[in-house]
């Protein structure tokens, strides 16, 4: 028998478009709440000797997580044989170490959780910063798939004479490689940040890019504070409106607007976070390191 | 150094209704969304070396375990000496076994969850139905509060000339013990549930209770669908309005005018779950089986 993928999340379309890719099974699991808030779950496609996949981006992560943990469990209790999860966005990765004292870290805690509830992980680009591997949050084994070489392939169809732009140094690394596989030149902006929503975007080597298509990149775009400086940082050089280029869309409406304001030319995020932006599709990607967890599917 | 009281949940009062009522201290923990939906907390009150002690009640529970979750575990991390959970309102007891082939026992999911979290836990009038007693769901030390004593002082001072009705034969016992502790005499009404929200009660013997008022108690208030048949039976047997004392009270606007309609008197709860119709305290209650738990303090 196929895996059988299985969405602890109600709505999520992960593991409908992972199965139409890999060509496994997509189990139904009920899911529903009690009028007192309480999540009731049951597998209607029993997971008994097989292997079964969760499958759920977990952006805007507490009411979900309970699910999640049921779910993983009650598939061990009903004989699975393994169950592995797919979270194309892994939350709590930024809060990873005690910026102050008495924080919690809570990239560890979850990592705690997850590592005792599910066998394998696989998700997108996690937002590894001070850690450097999922390896050091996660005690199962765990696949980070890049969305470069995705992102890549989407500037070169759809931007002519780009420039691939990091809005900080903490993105540097990650724009060269995109750059790399676009056969684009890049530029890394220089951040300062003072609180959750409050950001600035400072000086790079603007010069020598007349004629090219910004396209700003970033992992995540949330309250949009700092792309919208990195937009208007790019236009006050004299540089044309820029593409934003995002994986992960956790952004409301107004950062949205935001950004148009500030001149961006567009936004157009990868699909880990369902979004009307999305346009990049990593389906085929996930379903790659899903194939190496379980190879005699 | 006395027991450290945190509230995990913002804006619950728990922690510092227990921490004036046993006079430990009560600690500060600071707990916000990012504007990601991710959970922010840290310890203002350093908990190394200390007796911790969370309290907050526990209903429309998904949102609020992460944080649970994560302050537990962070309390550990920082050097608690232990940490308890005070959850006035325990959730996820109703799920206590499989009624259809592949539910989630949620019961038992959250049990284990709770279980690896926290050295002991406090709660009141836990939902057990089929599971006789908290050991069979927690593998921690657990005490069950009863709440009878104090619904019966305050039936006594209350209610003249009570009868306690109980709405269904899963309240029997309990109904039986508050009556008993008030000096009054009790009835069983029947119930009949069909679906989530779909609840029929009928026929017990009602004769004998001229000048009495009736005292209809239960342990859970949601939907209101039982109470409200109950209230219905008791009027239609010619019983004056009743009173509706309940202990947790989950219950929704909706629910409260629903009950007057059909003819309740008013809607009295314990203080376990924070509304608008908390009258009966149980702070002294909880708080001794607290200190049973940290007797040196």
């Amino acid at each position: 028998m196929p895996p059988l993928l299985l969405s602890p999340v109600a709505g999520d379309p992960w593991a409908a478009r992972l199965a139409a890719t890999l060509g496994w099974e997509e189990g139904r699991l009920e899911l529903r709440r009690f009028p007192d808030g309480e999540t009731y779950l049951r597998f209607d496609t029993p997971p008994a000797g097989r292997e079964v996949v969760l499958a759920a981006s977990l952006d805007r992560p507490d009411p979900k997580l309970p699910g999640l943990l049921f779910a993983a469990a009650t598939a061990r209790e009903l004989g699975a044989a393994r169950v592995g999860l797919v979270a194309p966005y892994l939350p709590y990765l930024r809060q990873d170490c005690r910026f102050r004292p008495g924080e919690a870290v809570t990239a560890r805690c979850f990592g705690h959780l997850l590592s005792g509830a599910v066998d394998w992980l696989v998700t997108v680009d996690p937002h590894l910063h001070r850690i450097a591997s999922l390896g050091e949050v996660f005690a199962i084994p765990a696949t980070a798939v890049p969305s470069a070489p995705v992102l890549a392939a989407w500037i070169a169809g759809n931007v002519p004479r780009p420039v691939v732009v990091g809005p900080d140094a903490e993105s540097e690394q990650w724009v060269a490689a995109v750059a790399g596989l676009a056969g684009a030149p890049y530029r890394v902006l220089a951040k300062e940040r003072r609180g959750d929503r409050d950001v600035s975007v400072g000086g790079a080597d603007l010069s020598g890019l007349e004629g090219r298509t910004p396209v700003l990149v970033d992992d995540i775009l949330s309250t949009g504070r700092t792309l919208v400086e990195a937009v208007r940082c790019l236009r006050a050089a004299g540089l044309p409106p820029p593409v934003c280029l995002v994986v992960h869309a956790l952004f409301s409406d107004e950062a949205g607007a935001a950004l148009r304001e500030a001149g961006a030319d567009r936004v157009v995020t990868a699909n880990t976070v369902t979004h009307p932006s999305n346009k990049v599709d990593l389906a085929a990607a996930i379903a790659e390191a899903c194939r190496a967890f379980v190879p005699e599917a």
